[in-house]
């Protein structure tokens, strides 16, 4: 597949962090943003821009939950080749501070990705109103589309399509839930209600279908594709970055440092903590469910394999007594 | 998806033995066989009828390489539920004895599924001709269509559309190359050449996609589908039974039976042997290469994680200097 607008956003260590609180070391984001800089993707994702809390303390949540513009220009020096893709760092809905943000010319920061539900639609435009005004790109992720009641979603389409100041919209598949016919069911939903708006696509690995679902995207017309090195994610995790810049006949790109941070950075990272698909994760995203129930039973050690109690107790079924 | 004509083949035990030499105790065989019947599908696959020669010796390979009439009669007749799904051997074109098969209703077999390249065409159909004069359901899985030369491959399709005697026709992705636009080109040559006709497919799981391209060949009209428990086959395996059975809305399958066998047996086994997706897998199915260099890495306790020297000899290619 090539297409000259198809752009490739490397959210490595954002949703990365998602599974071990964000406590990457320096060294390791500066590996990942090098080799997304040498492979040639046109944003990286360092972390959240989170505002401190009572509930979200420094001393709890790493380092990559704040991504304090000293710490990714620290980054973004350590590297000295010359191609730069794109900074970008992901808001939450309720947990920043955007007072705090610094206009875009000083700041190591392009891109403000708005994370919300579709209940949070109006909060979000107003972030992205305000990261606009400030200079950067932005970027809407509408949460769990398929968990969605549709007429509401609908409405927050037509409001996001409304704002001027929004440049991306995303379809975002949090439980890894779609199939392929899904996927072109909402984005011809998002197309309709929100013509205007160019439009990416986030997907999970629940089903096996992240990179899949992402080939489906970019063939009904979505031009801003999430991925991330080794496919490294919540749960089941992403879609896998190598895999899509295979699947890309862009010459741009170049998968060989997403292979060569794999072999050096990511097969040991693996000996400590878990991603990708297993029947746990399969069955929350084929019954449409947040996974943070199959989470819980992967951190559990004792029953981190019984797929079938699991089966049955999130479908709520019986055992047939065979 | 719903359509009355889909039907599913088990191959668990014929695709898995490939990577155990075909040792699975009886009393597993008889698990996957039970669930199987229990789940519904249409047919189970319980391994290779191969003539014993100087090469496959029974001391050497398992029994489910040549899955003697009683062997086979002693797993069916463990099971005492109603239904009961076709039972299936393949026969590998140039190792088999078609004189030594007995007549359908002698036999515990319902199902001889030929496998061949497409030099090896005449042969298989040879093959399929004495098996269904012996009564049996017959199929010809043509292997490794990606690496065939197209107009081979249109001559044998031709061929095999004029063989009254072949039941369903397949075409299987050996080398996990297939991303779904290949899938539906090949499945239009399959249609054009041999449109009498009805197809199968096969998948691997090279590229995380057997899922996804089993469901673009049930779009495209394919109703005959391979899949293995927990995706259990040779290298990054197959398409996993139980995503499948809960993408197909049919009531006639349960996918209970699935989950409760791999929570009791596939699990442990997982612990002794090795399949599914990595990135050494990715990238020979991104190249179209034959899985035996990646298995070979993989079976390297010292090399079997590196995904990039493996993507720069696979590839021909060099570092990049970085």
């Amino acid at each position: 597949m090539y297409r000259k607008e198809l752009k490739v956003l490397d959210c490595t260590i954002r949703d990365g962090g998602l599974i071990n609180n964000y406590q990457f070391s320096t060294d390791f984001v500066k590996k990942v943003y090098s080799a997304a800089c040498e492979a040639g993707v046109d944003y990286v994702e360092l972390g959240k821009k989170l505002a401190e809390s009572d509930e979200y303390t420094r001393d709890n949540f790493g380092p990559w939950n704040f991504c304090d513009d000293e710490l990714l220009k620290e980054v973004v020096d350590s590297y000295d080749g010359d191609y730069r893709p794109g900074v970008a760092v992901m808001y939450d809905v309720g947990r920043v501070e955007v007072n705090a943000l610094q206009p875009r010319d000083q700041s190591p920061m392009d891109m403000v990705r708005t994370a919300c539900y579709v209940h949070q639609i109006d909060a979000g435009i107003e972030l992205v109103k305000r990261c606009k005004d400030l200079g950067y790109e932005t970027t809407v992720n509408i949460m769990a589309a398929s968990a969605a009641i549709e007429s509401e979603l609908v409405e927050g389409l037509e409001e996001l399509n409304q704002c001027d100041e929004l440049d991306w919209l995303y379809l975002v598949d949090s439980y890894g839930a779609f199939y392929s016919e899904q996927v072109t069911y909402y984005l011809k939903l998002y197309q309709k209600h929100a013509p205007d708006k160019p439009l990416g696509f986030h997907a999970h690995n629940n089903q096996q279908l992240a990179f899949s679902n992402t080939q489906q995207a970019i063939i009904d017309g979505v031009n801003l594709l999430d991925a991330t090195i080794n496919g490294i994610g919540r749960g089941a995790g992403n879609c896998n970055l190598e895999l899509l810049l295979n699947f890309l006949k862009n010459p741009k790109f170049d998968v060989r440092p997403v292979y060569k941070v794999i072999q050096s950075e990511f097969v040991p990272l693996r000996r400590e903590i878990e991603w990708g698909f297993n029947d746990i994760y399969g069955i929350s995203g084929h019954l449409n469910q947040h996974p943070r129930d199959a989470m819980k039973l992967r951190a559990d050690p004792h029953r981190r394999d019984l797929c079938y109690d699991f089966f049955l107790s999130s479908a709520r079924m019986e055992d047939p007594g065979i």
